[in-house]
């Protein structure tokens, strides 16, 4: 018998701020280059094609004595019946005796960590003087990837969001972004001097993008967060310079940019294995435009064991598939945190 | 939000009797060889090899419309620290929705579960006039196989108990299994006249092998439930019309009885893949000496599609190697249970 906590979103919420976890997806890949984490294989089940799937996404994490698992599932015709189409847990367990430790409402994990990996693929491999962010997609993950960049790249002018479906929810998201921006903030307002300065990089032009050839050609960086099965941006707009990390591609078949584009640029990914089967990089390794020793584990340039961006002109990317020591490393801190306040709910087991 | 039932082992042993698994196990059985129920590939990791080790074992049964997984980690040196060397947790979620619906200790479901396939191979390949049982192990599962199969099998006359390593664990286990027996059929007070049944079933000699060879050539059906790598039993001793139900082997390498038993018998497993992979099946495959056409999963002979036993002189093998089905159903009928009584600690995920 065991104590094990029950947290739900509104306490992972409350345990978990960007800034921290920023520096928990950091500490992840950093841990796996070390060979201190371990992904298992992926498990995946498609309940009826299109409709409904899961997957479990499982690893060891020997540098912070946890293991565990994500399990997540989508549901598309879930918000018929008043839920949410995503629902995911996290189960961390102590893995130096097996004992589990907790499980927890995943959603707001994956928002924050996903939106983390945004903010530290920028800082390793976007050009310091970047100005102009562009998002492609509008969806929940937009905010907390753009907070997360613009945390780690201080001279961001300008931020072009682009919904390649719809004007109209690129104009709304445009208008609630700062607000939800704001909220995301709060952690922060005891400590002045980053508040004000986390404020001031966050009040900047928000625009809708009406020719993303145009948006693309002055970007900077872009964030590619929607669930693409089509590349949206053509390898002919993208200019010298420009650093591009792709989040949307976490499964077999989706796309989000022209293959081709990986042909010339600098490839990081967060696990070469995932990255190849899931992710962004499986089409262009597919058509064979990528061989699997052209890309580098971000874990390595966060270690200054390889090189990230090595000139101003370099077109880079960062493949984020999300692995699930992101989740376990950020579950295990908000447990940790929700110790300390006695956040949720602490049952026998 | 969710809300989502936590259970210790006391509230799983609670909700959970031998009769009921032995319905629900067989039930999965079913489910599986009706294409209502998948296994999924299962995630196994060695924490440090002969040390310390886990699986994820997965599954969805749309019978039943749950899925979920089994969570056992094994760490060797537990026991110095005061703490059991497997823990298993088993979470369910609703496969029409994909909400978490509880979590709970699997060490009870598992000993219970495994015990009662044992009572349906038993039910399904033994001879129905079988008189001698004869159980290879003494372990914690040795009470759970026995009485399932006691349950299942009305004419024993004889349990037969083998430790291979040691006789004293042996004759220790003989002079307290009855009492576990009984403790096991509490819950059939009510029902007058089969718990007397079951009371008249176990009240019969349980007698410890000092000659492993005849107590082999004497059993009409023999469970073996060891951790063993070495064959147990040999070829040579095995009569004409004996069933076996081999228990242990859930992992590559393990071995209970000699393959070359295989040869001439009738084989039954729970799951081909997982049997060929991990099971007592494994080796006699690696060998040769057994094809995977010559194997019949269980639940096609429980719905009447393929012949089990054709004969009184058959020898039949079940190689049960556990499949997350069992825990699951296990599980969902427990929550079922528990919903009723209140058992355990509802949280909000």
């Amino acid at each position: 018998m065991f104590p094990f906590r029950v947290l739900n979103q509104e306490a992972v919420q409350e345990n978990l701020d960007m800034k921290s976890c920023l520096d928990i997806v950091e500490r992840a890949y950093r841990l796996k280059d070390e060979n201190k984490a371990t992904l298992f294989p992926m498990v995946f089940h498609e309940f009826e094609p299109g409709v409904a799937d899961m997957d479990i996404k499982s690893g060891h994490l020997a540098g912070a004595n946890i293991f565990g698992l994500k399990l997540v599932s989508w549901f598309g015709e879930n918000p018929t019946k008043n839920l949410p189409a995503i629902i995911g847990t996290v189960m961390v367990l102590d893995s130096r005796t097996g004992r589990p430790i907790g499980i927890m409402s995943g959603e707001a994990i994956t928002l924050m960590r996903t939106g983390a990996a945004a903010g530290v693929g920028a800082k390793y491999f976007a050009r310091e003087d970047s100005k102009v962010l562009l998002s492609v997609g509008s969806g929940h993950l937009g905010a907390y990837q753009l907070l997360a960049t613009l945390m780690t790249l201080e001279k961001i002018e300008k931020v072009w969001v682009y919904n390649p479906r719809s004007t109209e929810r690129a104009e709304i998201f445009c208008q609630s972004v700062k607000q939800k921006c704001m909220q995301l903030l709060q952690p922060y307002q005891t400590d002045r001097s980053y508040y004000e300065e986390m404020v001031r990089r966050i009040n900047i032009p928000f625009e809708v993008v009406y020719d993303i050839e145009q948006a693309v050609a002055e970007a900077d960086v872009i964030n590619t967060a929607t669930p693409s099965k089509q590349p949206l941006l053509k390898k002919e707009w993208i200019t010298e310079g420009t650093h591009i990390t792709c989040l949307g591609a976490d499964m077999g078949g989706k796309q989000e940019i022209d293959e081709h584009i990986f042909a010339n640029a600098k490839l990081f990914v967060d696990d070469i294995t995932q990255a190849m089967n899931v992710g962004e990089t499986e089409i262009p390794v597919k058509k064979g435009i990528v061989q699997a020793d052209q890309l580098t584990e971000i874990g390595s340039v966060i270690r200054g064991l390889r090189e990230g961006r090595t000139s101003p002109q370099d077109v880079t990317i960062f493949d984020s598939t999300g692995i699930a020591l992101q989740d376990l490393l950020t579950a295990e801190s908000i447990l940790r945190e929700a110790e300390k306040n006695g956040s949720g709910v602490v049952a026998d087991i």
